[in-house]
């Protein structure tokens, strides 16, 4: 088959990762029989550089008119001085979501066993082990409520849900969880928010229609000390865009190898968007030492989602955890003594082991 | 002297472990001289029992008219069924910090070395250890925004923050950390949200004003992950409403030993309010094994911060410290096959080491 990607490598180690995720598709592509095309556009810094705007109108143009969009990460130092409420780059991530209507975000954070050593909890505090997955609303909330300074200067962020936009995401992650452990924690504030007492209300009635899923529910600040106390309760993990920010970032630092986690961010079509969880690392680009596995994963997970090629992407999983067990690293996940790769040594690797 | 305090037992072990404070109280009343009068009122579930609401006019006048206000917990299953926007025993809670104007949360979270067996994190994450302030905003934010549904049903919450409130939780925080370790690290979003951007604006402009203190500034979502991965670098985290109640429980469960962590609510009197950050626990109430420690720290702080009694603090204090040093345990942080002191017990030991 043939598919078209359109390809925002972003800034700092962006085109470095992004550049080993395209050369596991195309190894895929070879080893299976499909076509992957690549459109590259700018986003974020490189965007502002070109064309003084993190989202050109050619970039959005260009990924509605693709099967699905591969990101590497936007932001930098270099661009830290432009006023944050107009063009910095992380605007440009802000607006792709909304424009392509990306509201479920998926973030699974799971242990490597062979990284198990990197974990910065107790192994008794694992219990079962830690295999979840964050589903985080991501085009609602305060995130793109009306914002605004009154006359007395205060500033202000309009907090809000609607019943459909909690329906629509709830049921991706009931969904979700029959096809996993058949559990979903939603988790709000309830106790304090109005927009709260929207997302659990809805939240409860769709439940009803998965008699199948266990369901709890928590207070975010439950929530985020049960991830540190005992993460293993978790299978699906339901939650607002605010919430699922912190939570997801606190979520993959407990696996402690945030260079490893992938996400996929879905849309009601088929087109989504896939990124690595890190950041653009400033301080190591250019260097070929970042860990391009995160970026390679989110390859898979596009495979999976947005082209329904689950064998494809079993194959690049598989010979990421072949690779790690044989014991490859990069310097973000080596101990001290061992050696480190570089990016497109791993990238070669995994290649190899599809 | 002579103080008054107002006493809300509240809820669950709340009961229990404010008697246990008491004591440890009179004790130091007998030892330096001093006298506490108690004024005992209803908040919480217990005040719904009894006069159908959580906060009675009542109880806010005797707080006011008192020296400084000491807290149990409120809230329990039997409550739970009421609407959560009208009259659930956390209403008392945010009802009370309102009255009192309670802005300055002060949340400590410090490894008690002789409980270090009970923090979640390996040993090799606390470096220096971990001895850090939440300083966290308590009558603002989308907390006590305006609240409501619009025609479609969606819930709104607006958040905010003026810079006078920020101004003034600010300086808490900075003339604090120049009497602990000079760092302040403020949280925030201000990436994306405009109320976050006034906060740090009006953080960069206090800051400004002490030259000697260090000042970090951190997004949300990073701050969450750097609680559990470097703990350490953190001194004074000041932050909001919302973002605190997030991260200090974060911080919290961070020493593996929540039932040990007191609180302090100040507004711009000498007028305070102190609570353990645990809940009622309703699992546990009325059989004598629940921890008073948190709550008797609670009351050394208040002897700090509302009564200038520094030496009566450190007291209490030394009294805790001696009696886990001596290996005393209640249930919550026995380890198997010790000992389990009941609360009385553990109350009685650090009166007799005051
Ligand atoms: C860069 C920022 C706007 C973004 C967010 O808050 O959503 C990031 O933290 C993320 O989680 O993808
Ligand atoms: C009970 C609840 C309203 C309260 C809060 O969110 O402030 C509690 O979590 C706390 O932190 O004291």
């Amino acid at each position: 088959m043939n598919f078209n990607i359109c390809v925002l490598k972003g800034d700092g180690i962006g085109p470095e990762i992004v550049d080993e995720a395209l050369k596991a598709l195309d190894k895929v592509g070879e080893k299976f029989g499909h076509t992957f095309n690549y459109d590259e556009r700018l986003i974020g810094g490189a965007a502002i550089d070109e064309f003084g705007v993190p989202l050109p109108q050619e970039t959005i143009d260009a990924c509605k008119a693709s099967d699905s969009v591969l990101l590497g990460a936007v932001g930098g130092p270099k661009w830290d001085h432009i006023e944050p409420s107009t063009n910095r780059p992380e605007r440009g991530l802000l607006g792709i979501r909304k424009e392509l209507n990306l509201f479920a975000n998926l973030r699974p954070a799971k242990l490597w066993a062979p990284l198990a050593d990197a974990c910065p909890l107790k192994p008794e505090r694992l219990g079962d082990g830690l295999d979840l997955v964050v589903c985080r609303e991501l085009v609602g909330d305060v995130y793109f409520g009306k914002k605004w300074r009154d006359e007395a200067g205060a500033g202000h962020d309009d907090m809000n849900y609607s019943t459909p936009e909690v329906e629509r995401i709830a049921r991706v992650a009931f969904d979700m969880a029959r096809k996993r452990r058949g559990k979903v924690t939603s988790i709000d504030k309830a106790n304090v928010l109005e927009t709260s007492r929207v997302w659990r209300e809805t939240v409860q009635r769709i439940a009803a229609e998965y008699p199948d899923v266990e369901t709890d529910y928590l207070y975010v600040d439950n929530g985020a000390m049960q991830l540190v106390l005992n993460p293993s309760q978790f299978d699906v993990i339901l939650t607002g865009n605010l919430f699922g920010d912190i939570l997801s970032d606190e979520a993959s630092c407990i696996t402690g190898s945030v260079g490893m986690l992938p996400s996929a961010s879905l849309s009601d079509t088929k087109l989504g968007m896939y990124e690595p969880i890190h950041g653009s690392a400033p301080d190591i680009a250019g260097q070929n030492i970042a860990n391009p596995i995160a970026t390679i994963l989110s390859a898979a997970m596009m495979l999976r989602y947005s082209f329904d090629l689950a064998e494809e992407a079993d194959a690049i999983e598989n010979a990421v955890a072949s690779v790690l067990e044989a014991g490859h690293r990069t310097g973000d996940i080596a101990k001290a003594g061992e050696k480190k790769l570089t990016c497109t040594e791993m990238g070669d690797l995994i290649c190899a082991a599809i």
